[in-house]
């Protein structure tokens, strides 16, 4: 659609096997019908969604008030992006009632949406008077973007055109009243979604208009005067949280002048990718430098090893610079998949590894993490330490559980985590011109249209657990095409064999290896990257990790448990140089790798002593072993201390 | 008033001379005057008080309408009773406009008394209607017991009758409603403060109806059924604060039961210093255990090194047992306020100077932290370590100031600091028979009323910079008398010597070394405690000083700021053994003696590298001098980092 952008269609790999494969079979078969129960409210002890019952009423089918938060329509949204997705990629016999419940849904809202494209069950139901009064903090627009995002999903899963019909009519209604135009509002929505919703509306349906709304949201984002300060003055203004600071939202700047990432951590991620996403389309360079400041704010100073973001609890938001506790978290899930997202476009933005860097850190860790075994329960927050007698007792911890939650009566994060499990085929590729690059590392084929015949490439891999992986050529290609290989940050030595012979493996200064051929159908490039046990230290400005180490291997961090180590985690060492093996253990937590490490436990005793007290040392210490396991996995073995960075 | 009491006077000491000499003066001459000023709202740029207008809207003396926190009187009362205890000790010409003002305000509070007794301005001006009916939330005894407390203040230093006949009436009016008698409510304060005041009251005035009362609302707390419950399911009950747990204000378990401190902290202690007051009253077994029990739950398991307590910010509540963050501490001054009241009775409650060594260590630590060396600037909050740019951003971090703030909106703890350091003179000493309990150290004078002639003995030291104490007497006894002098628990190896001779000095189990003579007006006492830097370690099940160390020298905590070492105080480190200098210096922050330890410090450069990465060590190191100062004298030279708890 632009001059830069190659208008080449991204390629989108299946997953035919291993580590994600089991997270699409879980979606698929555990997360998407557990969550319609839940947005049916037929979950017994856990918090009403009443998301599905918001559409009914408004649909006429059902009688009764809008109940849930401002936002519930969002939450029917994402299921139905995930269901799109989950269409995709599996075949009818493993569908189960997923497409009658995806009519009903798409069914319901058709019915819910306003002869003039309005689609919003709480305004519809409740305030049909309150209509875009409220753009601050009413969600509206942060809802059509996720029905907008389910609209494009179940027509390229689907090609289920019912939605994105109401998505069109809905976005026309937002572009015929949002705008610089004559008798347009000069408005843009407080919680960011819909910009990069249009993109991807824009993108599907080939209309430049959805592009340059989304556009104009971004370009208008921040001005002076503020529309929301303009908003909060007028007449009758309700307000519904009452929050006043624009930064809360991003709307403290002109998104061109914004150099920190600041406020509530997701809606901040959610508007970086879409700056991405329109800086890919226009190539506007400084729309792009401002896309690489806040991507180093975040990634260099404001992100925890997990790729978690939002270190503060009070409003959702970053903190400062390197201010990372790893007790009070917030971390939520949605903002690591809002970083995902961001990645993933840096990445083919700049078609620089290190942008999949944060892809792959942020999906096998902090977002993940957000998923128990089951497929039915959910963090929202994401601690790297927690302590449960501290969070029964310390209000001041009441965001952080340490037991896995059913559902929420503020439910973002288990749909977005459906809708992102769904996709991940997406982003394990991408291309540019007539190279192919591999981001992410995992089994299944991808396509590739390339001269005249399309080259099907299938990648096998025991990854993140195996650092081999292997590329089988199924066609024979036409055209050179080159292969770029993501070198990630963490490792070191990989070596590549075409065809059994070792071929020159370096990275280039984008971190990508290269191999350029035209391709026959008995190619198999292979590429191994050992996989020692590293020990990460933060910055050392970052308070709470200072003196402290995290284990990692491969892209995963993990973590101890008291399930494996007793409590008091927080008496344990791992000095430096302490031996640590690897052992496969296909029988715990789904099957993992666990590292096992000679640590140190601290074993005074404290009862019978002062809280204080003076001379002596603070603690003997006796020699132990430390059993750590993947970060993503914890939790799930009833409740316990937990902690990622363990002293040195 | 009981068999168990003595009925004897409890000794009040002058204060001629030292480090508290100062704090009186300038109690009397910035705190008061200042204070006054804050109360009438003529503070440029601090929030405005009301207390004074609001007690003249009541009086008939203005017009307008309430403004403030719904407990603003209370700011008043205490005020009132730091002006009777500075009316105590100063001299007429030293008193300036005092009497006068302390007139104003008597005046005012007698008019807004109602016919009936009952005396608070939010309910007679705002909502007369609404009259106890909200005792969970609305306070109304709680200023109550702050108005008892300035009325037995005044008239005890002062001979002023007029503030205490108003709050007699008051009494009488509480007496009248509240009780399990017929025709009487069976409820209690949701904020403790009464239960200590009636105490008072009772022994100032000889009433034993007032000590009946404060019995019987200590005995009624928490008993079921709740009154709280009962009360706010009434028709019309209109909530305030909204908050629902009982444990918040001690009122889950009758308090005979209660074995843990939870809940908001300085309400807990008020009881707490009730409780103590009545079982020294009545000698009951079970109540004085319940005390014991609680003592041992905040001092063994939820109390700072300084003695701050209140570990949450959610609720000001204490946190679980060792849960004692040092940067999100909340420890409010007035909690502090609160465990040394309590500990000041615990202390003569058991004749044992353990509780007097946290007397000590609350008054000159986290008392004292609260108030700025100017007398005119505030902390309410008294954090362990700061972080200015951490608190700047992150919203979790709201309620720790690193700038002393010159009043608050809620400002229940500047006008407390009033009260209770111009009161300190009457926790010096408390006597038991014939024994003089000497608790605390510093320069003055007390008197004892014993056999025929009273005996006053002359306190002079340096302490707590210097540890040696003499003590003079200036008459000569015609009986027997011990004094107990207090062997604080941090002291190792003092000595005595009487009139230039050693003499046997070993503490009793009580903490107590005794010398019991008839006093000559000649004698001389000398006490000498060695005043080594102490390297003071926590519990090791307190996580967030966990391998870290305090200095502490005498009674005084120490801790290190950014105006003498820098910043990133989280990468300095005291090790084991490091040599530490002792330097007065009189010139420094109103005279200190400040500790400099030879430290080390990280030096790698965290610019340029990531954020996260593998290998090698987390962070080169090189020496460095550290330079202490006294905790209590933070935050007096600017915004800038500060910290207790030092890594070793």
């Amino acid at each position: 659609m632009s001059s830069h952008d190659t208008g080449l269609p991204q390629p989108v790999a299946t997953i035919e096997g291993g580590f994600w494969h089991r997270y699409q079979v879980l979606v698929r078969d555990a997360v998407i019908p557990y969550q319609w129960k839940a947005m049916n409210d037929e979950i017994p002890g856990a918090p009403k969604s009443h998301s599905v019952e918001n559409f009914r009423i408004a649909a006429g089918a059902a009688n009764g008030t809008y109940e849930g938060m401002v936002f519930q329509d969002s939450d029917l949204a994402k299921w139905l992006e995930a269901a799109g997705n989950v269409l995709g990629w599996s075949g009818p016999e493993e569908q189960g009632e997923l497409r009658a419940r995806v009519d009903e849904a798409v069914d319901l809202i058709s019915r819910a949406q306003q002869p003039d494209g309005y689609v919003n069950t709480y305004f519809t139901v409740k305030d049909p008077g309150g209509r875009w009064k409220n753009l601050r903090e009413a969600h509206e627009m942060y809802c059509a973007g996720h029905l907008i995002e389910a609209g494009v999903s179940l027509y390229r899963g689907a090609g289920n055109r019912r939605l994105l019909e109401v998505c069109r009519r809905l976005a026309d209604h937002l572009e015929a009243r949002f705008g610089r135009g004559p008798g347009k509002v000069a408005g843009y929505c407080g919680h960011e979604e819909i910009e990069l919703a249009l993109v991807k509306l824009a993108r599907v349906t080939g209309e430049p208009r959805y592009l340059r709304l989304a556009q104009y949201f971004v370009d208008e984002r921040g001005r002076a005067p503020s529309y929301f300060e303009q908003e909060s003055s007028a007449p009758g203004f309700a307000p519904i949280f009452g929050i006043k600071s624009l930064a809360y939202c991003q709307a403290h700047q002109p998104v061109r002048e914004q150099k920190e990432a600041v406020g509530h951590s997701v809606r901040a991620v959610y508007l970086y990718s879409a700056m991405a996403d329109l800086a890919a389309e226009s190539g506007e360079v400084e729309l792009t430098a401002a896309c690489d400041r806040l991507w180093e704010s975040i990634t260099s100073r404001k992100m925890y090893v997990t790729g978690g973001i939002g270190a503060s609890a009070y409003l959702e938001s970053f903190g400062a610079d390197f201010d990372l506790p790893n007790d009070t978290a917030y971390a939520e899930t949605c903002a690591a998949i809002g970083l995902f997202l961001f990645a993933s476009r840096m990445t083919r933005l700049h078609d620089d590894a290190r942008y999949a860097d944060v892809m792959e850190r942020t999906l096998y860790n902090g977002i993940i993490s957000g998923l128990g075994l089951d497929g039915m329960s959910y963090f929202y927050v994401n601690p790297l330490e927690v302590v449960p007698a501290v969070c029964d007792a310390n209000g001041s911890y009441r965001h952080v559980k340490y037991r896995r939650q059913p559902w929420y009566g503020c439910a973002c994060c288990p749909p977005n985590l459906a809708r992102t499990l769904s996709s991940v085929g997406e982003h394990v590729y991408h291309r540019r011109g007539d190279t192919l690059f591999a981001d992410l590392y995992h089994e299944g084929t991808v396509s590739l249209a390339a001269g005249r015949r399309p080259l099907r490439l299938r990648q096998t891999t025991g990854y993140p657990w195996d650092g081999t992986v292997r590329f089988q050529a199924l066609d024979t290609s036409d055209a050179e095409i080159t292969l770029a290989l993501r070198i990630p940050g963490w490792s070191r030595g990989h070596e590549i064999r075409l065809n059994g012979t070792a071929v020159s493996a370096a990275a280039g200064p984008d971190g990508y290896a290269r191999v350029r051929r035209k391709w026959t159908s008995s190619d198999a490039l292979e590429i191994t990257f050992p996989l020692p046990v590293e020990r990460v230290h933060a910055d050392p400005r970052v308070r709470a990790d200072y003196g402290k180490v995290a284990l990692q291997r491969g892209p995963l961090v993990y973590c101890l448990e008291e399930a494996d180590n007793g409590g008091s985690l927080s008496r344990v060492k791992l000095p430096p140089g302490a031996n640590v093996q690897v052992t496969q253990r296909p029988d715990l937590l789904g099957g993992v790798v666990t590292l096992k490490g000679q640590g140190v436990r601290g074993t005074s005793p404290g009862a019978g002593r002062a809280l204080y007290e003076s001379g002596g040392r603070a603690d003997a210490a006796a020699p132990c072993d430390l059993l750590f396991i993947p970060y993503y996995a914890w939790a799930n073995r009833g409740p316990g201390e937990m902690t990622v960075w363990v002293d040195e």
